[in-house]
């Protein structure tokens, strides 16, 4: 075997595979998509001819992508002025992770520093890593529910060229930049990939288009399409073209398309269930944090971290709920993160919790 | 912006969109999934909750993967004496590329020479590229059918630690390795990437589990499932592990690899399929090499690639014949692939030459 050193240095992502009743580990959408509307798409799909590939630029679903969202006005740049996106601002990947693998690749060569917070989504480093990056982790206390936007900002003008990935709601932690962070971290000139796959659950709003920023976005999360892989990315229409260089053509197949696309056209049933989701997050926030000896981490996202005095992890397990055991994360000893589920998943967590504590 | 300087100095895959009535530029199978397989397809995907994640581990289109093919025995190293593979020897993705990037990702870091036969398909330089390889591509002329294994030999030896890319049968040429060429490669020592992709046209048998040898194989040509996004690479488990770290997880939607499991399971469609095509691609390349003034390579793909005195490509396009132009690439001046298609596109698609010569 001749395989890369610092590949052999590195760990697997793994996911320990476990069944449980209440399945609450994975920031899923509790709520499956329509039976009327995955009908739709199962009758336009099965219309198409299923050995020809798929459009090569995915117009169709850059198209109504770029219709259905809108940016905050730019104030300089390619896009100032500029109301909407056009498909040109915008790639369509198989999963946001896709997306993010390609933008990496193209703004990370051999030592580039990247700065970005830690704890946070273990697959930027994994990816910086792989393109021969230097990682600059900005280690944090996730108790205020603030990123460190001053230590990155301090890390920026101490590695030149450094590049900045930011996920914010964060991944583990819940928390967010602080107001007119983003907007402080591109007036350092660096390029900013922004991570908004919670995005959705924080009502914030798509950035303006910037020539230093990418956007991702997914359609797992807030739109609960996690089982059929779509996310997209936004910037400028030089950015993408760039991406789109080392992006692999036809990675998005022709349900997953259709899938998205309808999507789209049927937003308030997203709208619905994203309003049910922050709602049962502040319900079920309140209920941790009036259970004594827990730490409750501010979050703005579909998901909750915590600390126990005492691991309830496997015990958990024993009651029927999996959540995702985040203690082996930096700062993230006898942490839990629960992913906010249906009223009746939550009870349950709140149940076993009561029992447990 | 802060793009690679690398990267911008690419160009990106494009393909030129054009509609035609017979489509012979992608080497699509002409055969589309029989309906009433769709509609399983589309029934058991029904059932499914699309809003959690697919299994993390591809297990069962694994399982179906390694029950469904057998490698020759091996002589020496893990698979000696082992019959088949074990789930633990496939890796499934987003199509074969995804393993190929995945692959190139754990084997090639900065400086790593990577010799490959050049023509070939372009994505392989462009993938060592963003590894940061060195590309060692071997010109060859593609008019005998065989790819040029001697100079490839050579340059293994002259390039420490060389890494080896391999399409056999090679895209856009359509020749093959000599016979014993994959041995002689493995022989000296180098890790080879042997993309399969073509190898059911080919007859070809996969070959054994050796330490230093990963293969490719895709549902897209001679499964006919181009649509549907879904290859596969088989390996010793140890070589899987690795490259496992490397891709990511989640790749395959549950959509895809349900198809993939259906279409395993009904395994005379494709042979069915690819007989038909086989068979017509012997009288598409006599009556080929019936017409004057054209160079007919040999081929073992699902296409044919041919040298034509004077341009024909747009002449074809105006009869309603879209061919791949290859005339861009290395030693294939004035050349042209046509995909194998139906008995009557490829009538089509001969009469229009017969006009045009």
């Amino acid at each position: 075997m001749s395989v890369r050193s610092d590949v052999a240095r590195m760990t697997a992502y793994t996911l320990e595979l476990r069944s449980a009743e209440v399945k609450l580990n994975q920031n899923e959408s509790p709520f499956d998509f329509p039976a009327e509307l995955k009908q739709q798409v199962l009758e336009r799909v099965a219309k198409r001819s299923w050995n020809i590939y798929p459009d090569f630029e995915a117009i169709s679903l850059r198209g109504a992508i770029a219709s259905s969202f809108s940016p905050l006005p730019a104030t300089r740049g390619e896009g100032s002025g500029v109301r909407g996106f056009t498909p040109d601002n915008i790639l369509v990947g198989n999963g946001s992770n896709e997306l993010l693998a390609a933008a990496i690749g193209a703004f990370v060569g051999p030592g580039t520093p990247v700065v970005f917070p830690r704890p946070t989504f273990t697959l930027y480093e994994k990816l910086v890593t792989i393109a021969g990056g230097l990682p600059v982790p900005i280690e944090f206390e996730p108790d205020s529910g603030l990123l460190p936007l001053d230590a990155m900002l301090n890390a920026i003008s101490e590695y030149q060229g450094a590049i900045v990935i930011v996920c914010s709601p964060n991944n583990p932690t819940g928390g967010v930049l602080p107001r007119g962070g983003l907007e402080k971290l591109l007036s350092t000139g660096a390029t900013v990939l922004f991570d908004r796959a919670y995005g959705d659950f924080a009502n914030d709003e798509l950035p303006p288009l910037d020539d230093r920023l990418v956007t991702f976005s997914t359609f797992s999360k807030a739109w609960g399409l996690a089982a059929l892989r779509v996310g997209w990315l936004a910037s400028t229409a030089a950015n993408c073209r760039e991406i789109r260089k080392v992006k692999l053509p036809y990675s998005l197949n022709i349900i997953s398309e259709a899938i998205a696309e309808i999507a789209l056209q049927n937003r308030e049933v997203r709208d619905r269930n994203v309003a049910s989701i922050i709602s049962e997050r502040a319900r079920v926030y309140e209920a941790l944090r009036a259970i004594p000896r827990i730490t409750v981490f501010p979050t703005a996202a579909n998901f909750i971290t915590f600390r126990t005095e005492r691991p309830l992890f496997e015990e958990l397990c024993a009651r029927g709920i999996l959540v995702r055991d985040v203690s082996a994360y930096p700062r993230l000893a006898k942490c839990l993160r629960v992913s906010i589920g249906s009223r009746e998943q939550n009870d349950r967590f709140l149940d076993a919790m009561g029992d447990l504590t």
